[in-house]
């Protein structure tokens, strides 16, 4: 049944958040370097996780869908502008299967097409007003806001670490920035958009984040394993590309707590090598010792626990609301996102 | 007495928008790549013309200046963030007398930057909802969002004719271009926005498109033919930039419609060359063939007859309304963008 349920409905309520979304992309002039590049990373799909969250949650808490939707369509479209501008900032070659943005029409065209996304992520939220009242719409406009300055600040923490090449990145470091760039977006924002909605904002927003975080963490964990031990067709990014664009991911940082100092002393050195000097030899290297110092299963774990601790979360938010397959849906999340492949 | 007007107004609005944005930069961590880095173009100073002319447009109606300031605070936000992305896109070297963002921290970060300052432009405008009412605040999000699409809308235009090295732009799709990326932001949304807040939106707000039409295409022109003929010193950015970019000027699009076959197709050799390979040699051809077919004069004439016109324009919107500094600053307004060196 659990693996039934996530998936089933994630296909719906993701197609009912990208039909709303589509209705929000123009079709008029600028087409082939505006308004066609924006309809890309929609068009290729994606598992709508941030969106379905959204809808599930409103539903949780009895709310009609229709109220939600444009909320979860705001959420998708700002996803899909950040995806824009993290790939030109993490220097990815492929999303979803495809070449990113970037590589097929170069960085200026991409970063308007990502300006131009956010922009649209607006425009559901200005609907709100006349949807839902100027009280509830100026809420949600507000948390989108803080949503989007959290991953911001996020983005900035990894951007500059990998700017100085920064080699004393702590598990606590790395933890604070996933809660900021993955699980503000990813979770957090979503559930408590979606709990604020249902409840005209008579619910205390910051008992999420807590389970947004747990939940967003697991994910990102996981994420990233798949990156170094997923099936590259199904995962849609280079595999090993983590190592290969310098990540902190929490394998990384265990491989340099754990690692010799002359191992440190290495690793550090490919760091610091631009990105097309790091060698294959050198990717099979790092991934060889973080096997031999057991990372991979560590960082399983560190999910494991996340996720549990999610589950624990997700009662006490959940536990007292009635049955509905919504409710199924959001207890059945923390063990997805670490069993997912 | 015209001389004077102009640069007393934009000092003082000017100073007064910065004050407010100011108190919108966030004094938290990440500071290094992320706030630190959001507070640099900002204060690198620059002119205020958007917010004064917002400002100025608010008082002319009679409204009190403390009820345009977020709004005015907010367009410089934005205007700050697009340049930090437009320097990007244009490979800009030199901002306001230093060198760009993107060149002292790299790309990355410099998007990341210019994302969050895109964010902190709506704060302001959320804080409208508390002081200006919910219907009023409410369109003024919606004139900025409409203002933003517009500018992205031009910037794709721009991008495309580069991206493509295209040869075949005309006046009238140069206008076009110039109509969105520099006159939404530049003139028409500020003039729009004033009008709007000191009249409680019961002004017909496209009346305002042909004055920040006009007004803006002579400002734009004036700016290209500065980057041709001015003050290195004066102007902060880098003499001849513009041909050595390969930006679609007035005067670029004269010559390439005045030339011999031949010339033409000189030119659009010298445009296909990465940047990088445009030599001076060739931009210093360029910059004389303009001078040959009276390129400049021909673009200094276009850019008065668009004066008169904003001139004009002037006259219906703001003729009947009581005299003050305000106004007389909005009348001088047309002969100042062409003559301010």
């Amino acid at each position: 049944m659990l693996a039934e349920i996530v998936p089933a409905v994630l296909q719906e309520y993701g197609a009912a958040a990208r039909a709303r979304l589509f209705q929000y992309l123009p079709a008029r002039e600028p087409r082939r370097f505006l308004y066609d590049l924006v309809a890309e990373y929609p068009q290729r799909g994606g598992r709508g996780f941030r969106p379905s969250l959204c809808i599930a949650t409103a539903r949780a808490f009895g709310c009609p869908p229709e109220d939600a939707l444009d909320t979860a369509a705001s959420i998708e479209l700002l996803h899909n502008a950040m995806l824009v501008h993290d790939d030109i900032e993490d220097e990815s070659e492929r999303r979803r299967g495809k070449p990113t943005l970037h590589t097929t029409h170069g960085i200026p065209i991409a970063i308007n097409v990502g300006d131009m996304l956010g922009l649209l992520g607006l425009r559901p939220l200005l609907a709100n007003f006349r949807n839902l009242g100027p009280r509830l719409a100026l809420r949600i406009l507000e948390e989108t806001e803080r949503m989007a300055s959290e991953t911001a600040e996020g983005q900035a923490m990894e951007l500059g670490w990998r700017h100085e090449n920064a080699t004393g990145v702590r598990e606590s470091d790395y933890l604070e920035m996933v809660l900021k760039k993955t699980c503000w977006l990813g979770m957090i924002h979503p559930v408590r958009v979606g709990a604020m909605i249902a409840t005209f904002d008579s619910i205390d927003p910051d008992a999420f984040i807590r389970f947004g975080f747990f939940l967003g963490a697991a994910f990102q964990i996981q994420d990233d394993l798949l990156n170094l031990t997923g099936d590259e067709n199904d995962y849609g990014k280079e595999l090993g590309g983590d190592i290969h664009e310098g990540k902190r991911t929490m394998m990384l940082i265990r491989l340099f707590e754990e690692g010799t100092a002359e191992e440190r002393e290495r690793l550090g050195r490919l760091l610091a090598l631009p990105r097309v000097e790091r060698t294959r030899e050198e990717i099979t290297w790092v991934r060889e010792r973080m096997d031999h110092y057991g990372c991979i299963e560590y960082a399983r774990q560190v999910a494991q626990g996340l996720a549990g601790a999610a589950s624990h979360e997700c009662s006490l938010l959940f536990g007292a609301l009635p049955d509905s397959r919504d409710k199924r849906f959001l207890e059945a999340l923390p063990r997805w996102v670490i069993e997912r492949a």
